[in-house]
C-alpha cells in the first residue's frame, strides 16, 4: 500500500488479499532461485492478475531477486524496473507481462506444455532434469474472459497435471459485487473441462497449503484452488470494496491499515524477520539449482548428445544446421504449400520444432508428418491441436516460446488473426519471437466470402510495433520468411500465406535471397532507369510482373519490386530504400486495405471495401486485380 | 449436397447432419412469417454454425422466404444471395451474417436481452406485444470459442430463459473426431453457467421435439440442448468423418446417398409434398402476425403513446426531440467526462437507449443515471454489466442493435478493442449500427504502461471498411461523436475519448458543428494562407494549437485542422478536403502509430513504438508531444 500511495496511482487492493496465499506459495511450495532468474528448471510463476504487480515485485525483492526497496519507491515511474504492470522485458524474475486479463493463464497452459513437451523428450528412468511446475495466480477477470476458458478446456484436454492456478475468489470487481456480472460456479465450470478443484479460504496459510500439496500430487489433471480471499485486506473501510482495487487507500486509510495489521507507521517498513525469513529462498534456491546440476552432470555422462540437445535448446541457440535443410524451390505453388515443406524440412533439423493449429491443419498446411500429435500420455507428440481455439493457442504459442527449450508456432486462416490480436501484441511487447502462420490470405480464399476474407488484416498487423508481418511472395521467399522467423530472438514473427497457386518467381534462389532485406528489386526497368515502379507484396507480386510486362511492351520502363516485409524493409539503410522505391512514382499492388501504402507509393491498388463470395479468379477480376487497371492506375502517376 | 456439388466448393456434412432437428424447430417450433421477414415479433434464428449455410438457404426456400430453387443452384457464385456463408445484407430471412465461429450464439445473447428488455417495458398485464424466443444452431466450434463462454456465463447470469441452442453435436471438426482436442463435458460446463440442459438423439425429430418442448417451458434459465448428429448423414462413405465437412462430397457419392437417402437422383429434386408441408409455414406466419397485430391493436387503443413510440423504435426511426437534448460545453473536460454528460442527457430523451460496459463503468463513464441495472428479474434496467468479457459485449451489441427496438452501446479501454475485433468487424460487415465507446485512448492512461496504452489501435481500426472511428478533441467534438453515432443506419461507430483533461477548444459549438464532415480549420492561419498545416485528433488537437501559437509568433502562418473522423471526411467532396489540406505542407500529430497518416500529411509526430508507465505529463514530454518537438518536425517540412 506504501508504493501505490506513493505512485499516486495503482492497485493495493490485491496485493493485500492475496498476500496469505502468495505466501504460502513463495515459501513453501515455488521451487526457484531468485540468485538466477533463468534457471531451466525453476518453477513458472505467472501473475495473471497484472494489475497487482506490487504483490510480485514484493515478493522478489523479499526473495532477494535485483529488486530493491528502492526499486518499489520508484512503482510505476519513468525508468524504473517496477512499471504499473509486469513487464519480462524489465525486471528479471517477472516471466511474462500481463495486465490484460485472461493472458497470463492462458500462456501458462504454454509454459505447462513445454515443460511436459521437455520433460518426455529428455527425462530417463535414471535422471529428471525436467520438473517443475507452472503456478498461476488469477483474478475473477482472468477467468472470465474467454481466451481462459479455451485455454482451460485444452489444459483439461491434455491433461497438465503440473500446471496450479490460485483463482483470487474476492468476489470483487472494478463495478462492484461480483454478484453484478459474474454468478457461475466457477470450480463446477472447471470440473467440466477437465480439472481438478477446491475450494479453500484463502486467508488461511495452512488451507490453502493444504490444497497446494493436494494440487501437486494430482499429476494427471490441471488444478484450481478457489481461495477466498478479502481484497484490500487490512483496510478498515476499504478491505472486500472495489474502492480498494484500482487506487491508493489514501493516506489516512494507510495510516488505519497499519493500526489494524499492527505493523509500524512509517512507510516501506520490513520487519527484518520476515525478510530473513523469505529469503531463505536464496539458499533453498541455490540447493534446489545445485541438485539439479548434479543430476544434469550425471545426465550428460550417460546421454552427452541428449545433455547437450538440451543446454543448447535451453540457451536458445538453434544452430546452424538447420539453415541447410531450408529448401529452394522452382516450381509454381501455393506458398501454404510450400511452407509445408519447409517446416517439414525444418522439422527434421530441429527436434523441438513443434507445430500447431486451430483445427485448420490441413487448409494452413502445419502437420509434422510422422511428428505425432501431443496428447496426454503422449507427451513426446510434435503435433498440438489446438481445437478452434485460435486466442488460446496464440497466447499458448507464447508460453512455449516464453519457456524456452522449444519452438512453436501456431497457424491459422488470415482473418481468424483478429481473434488472436491481443497475443500478438503481448508477444510483441514481451519481446517474445513467437512464430504464427495465417494462410488464406486474401479474397483468394474465394467463395466462403467476406466472413472469411481478410482486407484490413495486413495494414491493422504492420501498425503494431516489434511485429515482423511477413508475406512471401513465392516460395523461395517463403523459405526466407521461416529462417528470418526461426533466426528472430526479439521479435514475433506472422507468417502471412496464400491458398492459391503462384509461380515461382526467383527459382533456385535461397541464400542470400534480398527478400531478407524485406523488399528488393524483383525485375528491373528496361535500361535500368524506371518510369514506374510497381511495389506489391504476395499473390500480387506476380500481377505486378504481368502489368511490368506489359509496360514495357508499351514503352514503359517499369521496375517491379517485392515487399514481403515492410518491417525488415524499414531497417535498413536510407541509401537502400531509397535504390528500391526512389526515383519514379511508385503503385502499390496489394489485395487488401491501402491503409498505410502512401508512406511508399502515390496510387494503389488495393480493396478498401469488404469481399464478396465468388470464385477467387472472379473476386480478382471484379475487384481490379487485373493487369488493365493496374496499367491504368500507372496512367494516373504518369 | 447438390448446391455444394454444382458450385465446387462448401459444407455439405453440417446441412445433412442437421437436417433433422432443423426439421423439428422450423416446422414445429419457430414462429416466423415468410412473407414478412421483418415482422417484429418474430422468434429470431441464428445459424452460428454458418458454415451451414445451405441448410439456411433450403429453410428459407422451403418454408417460402425470397430464396428460390435458382437462388439455391447460385450458391456461393458473384451476385448471387446465397452467398458461401450466411450475411444478413444479401438475403431475407437471415438475422445476422455468420461464419467466424462463437459470434452467432453470442450475438444471439444480444438479441435475447433485447427481446426481455423490450417485454419488460412494453407488455401489460392485458397485453403482451413482444414475445418471442431466439434460437440458434451452434457447432463444437462455437462451443469451443472463447467467445461463446463469456456470452453463456453472461446469458446464465441474467437468466435469458427465451434462449434455445441447439448444439450440433457430431463429434467431428475439421482435423477429426473432438477426441483430438475437445473432451470436455459441455453440457456440465453449461450447467455450471447456469442453463439448462439436455443431451437427446438429433436424428430424432420427436427426441428433439421433446427437449425443445421443456425448453420453451423453462423460462429462468436458457437452453442447451446437445443433440447427437452424424455429420453427412446419408453419405455411405462420408458420413460421420471430417471429409463431408467442408468440401463437395463428390458426384459420385452425391449418387450414391440419394440411393441410401431413397431420393431420386436428378439435382435439386425438391419432393412436392414436403414442399407443401414447409411452405404451410406461409400460412401459419401469417395467423401468428395476424394475432399479434390484433393484440398490438387494442394496445394501441390503450397505450396509444407506448404504442407509438414501441412502433417507432422497431422501425429503426429515433426521432428528432433527442437532438435538443445534445449538450454542448464551454469548460476543459475529459472527453470520457463530456461523454457520460451526452450519454446521460440522450438517455433522458431516449428511453430504449442503453448503456454497456465491461466492467469499467467508472473509468468509461458510461452509467445511465437513475437507469437502474439490467438484471435477471429487473429486465427494465438500462446499465448492462457486461463483466470482463470485452468480446461477448461487443457480440451482445450487436444482438441488441440487429433485434431493433433498441439501440445501445459497449464500453471499454481502446486498448481491449482488440478483444472485440472480430465482432467489431462483423458489425461493419453487417451494416449494423452498433456503438462502441473506448476512452483511454492513448499514453495519456500513464502509469497503467504499456500493456494498457493503445498505440497502433486508431490506425488498425481506421483499415476496417465501413466503421466509423471518431476521436473527438474537446466537448463539442464529443457531441457531434454521439450525434454522428446514433444517426447511423449502415455502419457501426467507435468513440475513442480520452482519460487525461483537455481545454474547450470549440466552446458554445454544438449544432452544425463542422466535426461533422470528418475534418475541419479549427484555427485558420494569420492572413488566411498557410505555410504550414498541422492536423490532428483528440487530445493533440490542442497540442497543434499551441505550437500554432508559437509558430505564428515566430512568423509562420500555420493553420490547424481537427479531424477526428477519417470516415467521415473521406465522405466529403474532393473540393471540400482540398480547401481543409490542401495547399501547404502537412504535419501529423496523434499519440499513436504514424501508420497510414502519409496519405494527409508529409511528416509525423506519432509513437510508433509501445509506451511506457510513468505519468502521462512524463510520457507526453519523453515521447515528443510537445511544441518542441512540434516545431522540430515542421521545420522538416518547410
Amino acid at each position: 500500500m506504501d508504493a501505490v500511495q506513493k505512485a499516486g496511482s495503482g492497485h493495493p487492493g490485491m496485493p493485500m488479499g492475496a498476500a496469505a496465499m502468495a505466501y504460502v506459495l513463495w515459501t513453501r511450495h515455488l521451487k526457484h532461485n531468485p540468485a538466477d532468474p533463468q534457471w531451466p528448471d525453476r518453477d513458472r510463476f505467472v501473475l495473471s492478475a497484472g494489475h497487482g504487480s506490487m504483490l510480485l515485485y514484493s515478493l522478489l525483492f523479499l526473495t532477494g531477486y535485483e529488486v530493491t526497496l528502492d526499486d518499489l519507491k520508484q512503482f510505476r515511474q519513468w525508468g524504473s524496473i517496477t512499471p504499473g504492470h509486469p513487464e519480462n522485458t524489465h525486471t528479471a524474475g517477472v516471466e511474462m507481462a500481463t495486465g490484460p486479463l485472461g493472458q497470463g493463464i492462458s500462456t501458462a497452459v504454454g509454459m505447462a506444455i513445454a515443460e511436459q513437451y521437455l520433460a518426455a523428450r529428455y527425462n530417463t528412468n535414471e535422471a529428471t532434469i525436467v520438473d517443475h511446475h507452472t503456478y498461476v495466480m488469477a483474478s475473477d477477470g482472468d477467468l472470465m474472459e474467454g481466451i481462459s476458458n479455451e485455454a482451460a478446456s485444452l489444459a483439461g484436454h491434455l491433461g497438465l497435471g503440473k500446471l496450479i492456478v490460485l483463482y483470487d475468489d474476492n468476489h470483487v470487481t472494478i463495478d462492484g459485487s461480483t454478484s453484478l456480472s459474474f454468478t457461475e460456479d466457477v470450480c463446477a465450470r472447471y470440473e467440466a473441462l477437465g480439472w481438478r478443484t477446491w475450494h479453500c479460504d484463502g486467508m488461511d496459510v495452512d488451507a490453502v497449503d493444504g490444497c497446494l500439496v493436494e494440487a501437486k500430487a494430482d499429476l494427471d489433471r490441471p488444478s484450481l484452488i478457489a481461495c477466498r480471499t478479502t481484497i484490500g485486506y487490512g483496510s478498515p473501510n476499504k478491505a472486500g470494496k472495489s474502492s480498494s482495487h484500482g487506487a491508493p487507500l489514501g493516506a489516512d486509510e494507510v495510516k488505519l491499515a497499519k493500526e489494524a495489521l499492527g505493523i509500524p507507521e512509517g512507510p516501506f517498513w520490513v520487519d527484518d524477520e520476515a525478510l530473513a525469513h523469505f529469503r531463505r529462498a536464496l539458499q533453498s534456491g541455490a540447493e534446489h539449482q545445485a541438485v539439479w546440476e548434479e543430476v544434469l552432470n550425471a545426465y550428460t555422462s550417460v546421454q552427452p548428445s541428449k545433455a547437450s540437445e538440451f543446454k543448447q535448446w535451453m540457451s536458445g541457440d538453434l544452430g546452424k544446421e538447420w539453415l541447410d535443410a531450408l529448401p529452394s524451390f522452382n516450381d509454381p505453388a501455393a506458398t501454404r504449400e510450400s511452407s509445408a515443406v519447409i517446416i517439414n524440412a525444418v522439422a527434421a533439423a530441429l527436434p523441438n520444432f513443434l507445430s500447431g493449429c486451430a483445427d485448420l491443419a490441413e487448409s494452413v498446411r502445419t502437420h509434422i508428418k510422422d511428428g505425432g500429435d501431443f496428447e496426454k500420455g503422449a507427451y513426446t507428440g510434435r503435433n498440438l491441436n489446438f481445437g478452434i481455439r485460435e486466442h488460446a493457442m496464440a497466447a499458448s504459442i507464447n508460453g512455449i516460446t516464453l519457456h524456452g527449450g522449444v519452438r512453436a508456432f501456431g497457424g491459422s486462416f488470415l482473418i481468424f488473426s483478429d481473434y488472436c490480436r491481443p497475443s500478438i501484441r503481448l508477444a510483441a511487447l514481451m519481446k517474445c519471437p513467437s512464430i504464427f502462420v495465417f494462410s488464406h490470405d486474401s479474397i483468394g480464399l474465394g467463395e466462403d466470402g467476406p466472413t472469411h476474407q481478410p482486407i484490413e488484416h495486413l495494414a491493422s498487423l504492420r501498425a503494431m510495433p516489434n511485429l515482423n508481418v511477413f508475406r512471401p511472395a513465392d516460395g523461395n521467399e517463403t523459405s526466407v520468411a521461416w529462417k528470418v522467423a526461426l533466426e528472430s530472438r526479439q521479435n514475433p514473427t506472422l507468417l502471412v500465406l496464400c491458398r492459391q497457386k503462384l509461380p515461382s518467381l526467383t527459382p533456385g534462389m535461397v541464400t542470400k535471397h534480398p527478400a531478407e532485406r524485406g523488399a528488393y528489386v524483383l525485375r528491373e526497368a528496361s535500361g535500368g532507369v524506371p518510369r514506374v515502379i510497381l511495389v506489391a507484396t504476395g499473390s500480387e507480386v506476380s500481377l505486378a510482373v504481368a502489368s511490368m510486362e506489359r509496360l514495357e511492351s508499351e514503352g514503359v520502363p517499369t521496375r517491379v519490386v517485392s515487399m514481403p516485409s515492410w518491417f525488415l524493409f524499414e531497417r535498413q539503410s536510407a541509401e537502400y530504400r531509397k535504390s528500391v522505391l526512389g526515383g519514379a512514382p511508385v503503385v502499390s499492388i496489394e489485395a487488401g486495405s491501402t491503409m498505410g501504402w502512401s508512406r511508399y507509393a502515390q496510387a494503389h491498388v488495393g480493396l478498401d471495401h469488404f469481399g464478396a463470395s465468388a470464385p477467387a479468379d472472379v473476386l480478382f477480376r471484379e475487384f481490379g486485380f487485373t493487369v488493365e487497371n493496374v496499367i491504368e492506375t500507372v496512367k494516373t502517376v504518369l
